[in-house]
């Protein structure tokens, strides 16, 4: 393990402890007879994950030299987000999971109406928290961050994605297809991580360079997803693997062979970070994270 | 049925025709090898509903001399809030229900995964079209429609109330509770309906008043339905009656007793009438349809 690599490893640990904090001091309070909704959103963001969306966000910001205070609320937003889906995806109905990250899912912890609500409830709230003064003093902003954030995140985003992958255990897909679905699943939340800082920065000649990034990024993000599905161990990976394949779904490392896959996430690594390279030292740690996601163990 | 009458069910009928071709023009694009989510998401807006959230907005909207392309946008916002609360609450793991206005729910139609993921998708395009610059010039309103619209709907607006509607089934309410489980789950979006006018006009003196006129309006509808559930019948409302009852559940109605909570919805409706009187012949249509709240049949 070289010095770089510990170096990041310190620095995921510390965002991530930091980070939490964060995330919990937005929870709404007990309602006034249950603090079951509440319980279970602490829940979901205890269970903890890499946190690597709004790591992304918060180098990005850095780079172009946002305040903290205004990407960490952005950072929260896109979290809050990601959680809903997570916990929406695991639903019986849905990938049918009972363990995430070595701890049961929400619906298995509580029930499933609870998770239900859990996922609707984290959505409204990462709305909510950008819309807020606090995020930016430029409420033109603030609007331009929630019209890209919905977007991302809805039909024509995420949500179009994860309908497309439950599509898709019946279909035949070409590689052209599953790289499509990968980017409205996976690609869109990514992308909107690395567009978040421009806007927030209001440098909007940035966007095309870090909407690239993104997509690079994001790619190998998913192409190293479904390696760790072939041949991590549940241990690690803290959820079950192999579930593709018992599934017959065709993944991009179905259809590219392992050896291939490796390479093609690789290579895709490897010219995100020459994108970025031109912003100096100051691109480090995000050079450090591109390298961290095809490197890690879950 | 006196002429009032007849006149209001003409502007509803008028008004839900034309709304129902606005709501179809902001649903999303079929995907590029699934049409399965703008399907199903197309099927919950034509199976219709009262969209009454909506008429009162543009009402209110009209008395405060907001443009009907600003109120419109905002309207579609909050019906397709509604809508996403509809087809989750639906769902087997929540209400289980089979039926809604007469046509087979959205899981019931399409399957689990899909009534979940339209939900989802439905969130987060209120969201997205209300921050768009068409909703309004300026932007600093249209992120504090968001900020209300969340909040009404999130944790500690319709979702704290659903969650603590599934809760109450295992517990003895008070009176005072239950007023206070429904301001949550439904009078929080009506809520909503009656001040985004304000926030549109930028007359923020008037949102006392018209959210006074919510609360009592939208306890009256919650009466009503609860009445509904008792009284009516399954052709009439379009979905199963009786549930509470079978349920065990408290509602208004069971607490106060048939006669005591009609006449309750009554004197609610009398005042929320006094409320808004001051505005004169333009809160006409405001009037009629307060009076429909507790006159419908479904």
């Amino acid at each position: 393990m070289n010095s770089d690599f510990i170096n990041l490893e310190t620095i995921l640990s510390i965002f991530s402890t930091d980070f939490e904090k964060k995330l919990m001091s937005f929870l709404p309070k007990t309602l006034f007879f249950s603090n079951k909704l509440n319980k279970a959103m602490q829940y979901v963001v205890k269970v903890g994950g890499k946190r690597l969306r709004p790591l992304i966000l918060n180098e990005i910001s850095s780079i172009l030299g946002v305040k903290k205070e205004n990407s960490d609320r952005v950072a929260v937003g896109i979290e809050f987000i990601h959680c809903y889906s997570l916990v929406h995806d695991d639903l019986p109905a849905m990938d049918d999971d009972d363990l995430r990250r070595g701890h049961p899912t929400c619906h298995v912890k509580f029930d499933e109406a609870t998770a239900i609500l859990v996922g609707d409830a984290f959505q409204s709230l990462a709305f909510e928290i950008i819309s807020h003064k606090k995020t930016h003093n430029n409420s033109e902003v603030r609007c331009n961050l929630i019209t890209e954030l919905a977007k991302s995140s809805g039909a024509e985003g995420m949500v179009g994605g994860q309908m497309l992958d439950l599509e898709a255990e019946r279909k035949t897909l070409s590689l052209e297809k599953i790289f499509e679905l990968q980017r409205l699943k996976t690609g869109e939340l990514f992308r909107f991580s690395c567009i978040a800082p421009c806007l927030l920065a209001e440098k909007y000649d940035e966007l095309e360079i870090f909407e690239n990034f993104s997509s690079k990024l994001g790619l190998a993000f998913q192409i190293k997803d479904d390696l760790l599905d072939v041949e991590g161990n549940i241990i690690d990976v803290g959820k079950k693997t192999g579930k593709d394949h018992k599934q017959g779904k065709e993944t991009l490392v179905s259809l590219l062979g392992i050896e291939n896959a490796k390479k093609k996430s690789q290579d895709l690594i490897e010219e995100s970070i020459q994108i970025i390279e031109p912003f100096g030292e100051k691109a480090q740690n995000l050079i450090d994270l591109a390298n961290f996601i095809i490197s890690r163990n879950k």
